[in-house]
């Protein structure tokens, strides 16, 4: 290698802090970027971690709500192993002597208000096929728009899934999902952690939903509650709705093939994306038929039903009559109410179907799995 | 605020360590996360750092190949500031306790062979503006794509820029410029970190290049050199020539409407991607006609012009009559030989433009300058 080569390695290309062990704890995980065999996962889903770090003091993995120490061998590499984990995407933090950061290793996900580390744990194939990418059936896009938001005096973006079929049928128009990602988070989570795009493709090829454009765009919550002085929880995230609607729906309108009837339009979000989709939608009804909320950070009074939302649940016939879906859902393991919720409002004799995801918690393989049960309940022509 | 969301908050959302000062010195850096007040940068193109961390020993700042020391307040927070930096993008870790890792207030960046921190040094706004997010021209949409590689036997994925006239002239084709990142970078890059959508977006509109599609893929050099174990530099990225010839091209051609003759093909690279360019396109001219490298990874023998890539400068008019753009730009604080290689070509009688971008290195804002310069040389009806 001349000089002038490894000049350039030396300079722009540290190396990556990737310790190889010649006894393999498991599988390099799906999230890691290329070439890293840390972290990987054994067949009881125990995940390990390495870190070159020969200096630090202290080493710790922090995911899933529990801390784990890791151990320095001789070289001054740090190895951590966890306890068996919850299958699905899971945040984690390398803790290196008090200050959490992103393990070198991983590739990044905008979640807990940051950029964080990612890692999968893989359930079996079957579990997970309806997720996985699949060669053998046609692809849509997921694309990246730019917007100017006049009602924030900046530029914004969307994501914006077109289903394979939208390239070829150029005559056609279609049902549009908005679907919103979780405090913290941004308009990318539905994409990367959600896995939206193969879910999408699965669920078309399969006949089991509809042709659908999905819209993903910034919830206005993508820092922690309570970062910015004095904001209330009302007033979390509250920019959104009329950025939704008078914005973001007329730009999606007016740039892609949409059918703009409110038979055809949708909006689903997870945890506080589920609380703006509530907050966005049910006052709305004029514009949006099919609603879902994923674990929902909704925390309703359930003996104040009929007064919610301007009292749409008041008349329980009128209601059922507009919203042809009305969905919760949420992980087993997770309290975030949805269950409780879910009773009240059939109690008071609104139609609401409750879906509950075993074994998970307020995790992503929780949302992959609502998104994949409500999908094929939207735009059925024999609901309108 | 209810027990319930507080334990949300907690358990979902640890607050992101951004220490807010009450002297400001600067203002913060376009490339933060939301609400992040640091890093910012002062009107001397000074950037100032801070990080929470009370526990660690000795915090630094690597940026631009230096470090700088930061210091430690009673509260535990560390500030370190820079000199004045060169303009543009810049890719800088924290280093603590000797472990490089990424800024908790940066977004992150696929360079360095991993997720990066990111920094982005401002202009003037009039320097800026051919890179710059204009909301009074028609923008164009980057779509990520996924397609199944059968050479790799694995799931790959592609950006594609569509003009903003692609949506509105649905029967018009369009020409293909394919644009690579370089080395420890992925197919992200020219859209994050390069701005590319902006540079097309600003050029189409002002009529200074054709409306065309970009395409991103990735070329096999995400990781450093020399990762893989007796993998030589002939090898290092090597195999992404087939997989462009045989399996990303005609996926393009078969999903996008684009003009499918040489005359209507470009390809373009930085640095590896330089190299890969010239590897991929010099043997191929029956496929391309347009060429560019910027910071071109080429290190090529000046005193054996002819013998290269098969012979193909050789005859000096044959590849002129066959080349309609031979492009090589640099930075002028860079010492990658492309003015060198230029003249070499030239003395060797092969038209081959030299472009030098003044008081940048080898870095994001040299090849937005490149791009931009090499843009509106290609697809014009005159050379053809």
């Amino acid at each position: 290698m001349n000089h002038l080569i490894t000049a350039v390695v030396m300079t722009l290309l540290p190396m990556t802090a990737l310790a190889v062990d010649d006894t393999p704890h498991g599988t390099p995980a799906s999230t890691n970027i290329p070439e890293a065999q840390y972290p990987c996962v054994d067949s009881q889903s125990r995940a390990t971690f390495k870190l070159a770090a020969k200096d630090a003091k202290d080493v710790k993995v922090d995911i899933c709500g529990k801390k784990y120490d890791m151990t320095k061998d001789a070289d001054g590499v740090w190895t951590g192993t966890t306890d068996p984990l919850v299958e699905g995407f899971h945040y984690y933090f390398l803790v290196v002597d008090g200050v959490s950061v992103i393990d070198p290793a991983t590739e990044a996900f905008f979640g807990c208000g940051k950029m964080s580390g990612g890692i999968e744990i893989p359930e079996s194939k079957e579990a997970a096929a309806y997720y996985t990418f699949d060669k053998n059936v046609p692809h849509g896009q997921v694309r990246e728009c730019k917007y100017y938001s006049n009602l924030e005096n900046a530029e914004r973006r969307c994501f914006v899934y077109t289903p394979a079929e939208y390239e070829t049928s150029p005559q056609k128009r279609y049902p549009v999902l908005y679907l919103q990602h979780g405090m913290g988070e941004d308009e990318r989570g539905w994409s990367q952690q959600g896995m939206m795009a193969n879910i999408m493709d699965n669920q078309i090829a399969a006949g089991k939903c509809v042709p659908m454009i999905v819209v993903m765009d910034y919830g206005n919550c993508g820092y922690s509650f309570g970062a910015r002085k004095g904001e209330t929880m009302e007033q979390f995230g509250a920019s959104f709705t009329p950025i939704m609607l008078e914005e973001i729906i007329p730009f999606i309108d007016g740039n892609f093939r949409t059918l703009t009837d409110r038979d055809n339009r949708a909006m689903a979000g997870l945890s506080w994306g589920g609380r703006e989709t509530f907050q966005t939608a049910l006052p709305n009804l004029d514009k949006f038929s099919h609603i879902g909320t994923f674990s929902g950070a909704l925390f309703l009074p359930l003996d104040q039903i009929p007064t919610l939302y301007g009292g749409v649940f008041a008349d329980a016939d009128a209601f059922n009559s507009k919203v042809h879906t009305l969905f919760m859902g949420m992980g087993s393991e997770e309290n975030f109410g949805s269950d409780r919720i879910s009773q009240a409002l059939r109690d008071n004799g609104i139609n609401c179907i409750y879906y509950e995801s075993p074994g998970t918690h307020h995790e992503w393989l929780t949302w992959r799995r609502c998104l994949n049960e409500f999908l094929p309940l939207i735009f059925k022509s024999d609901k309108k």
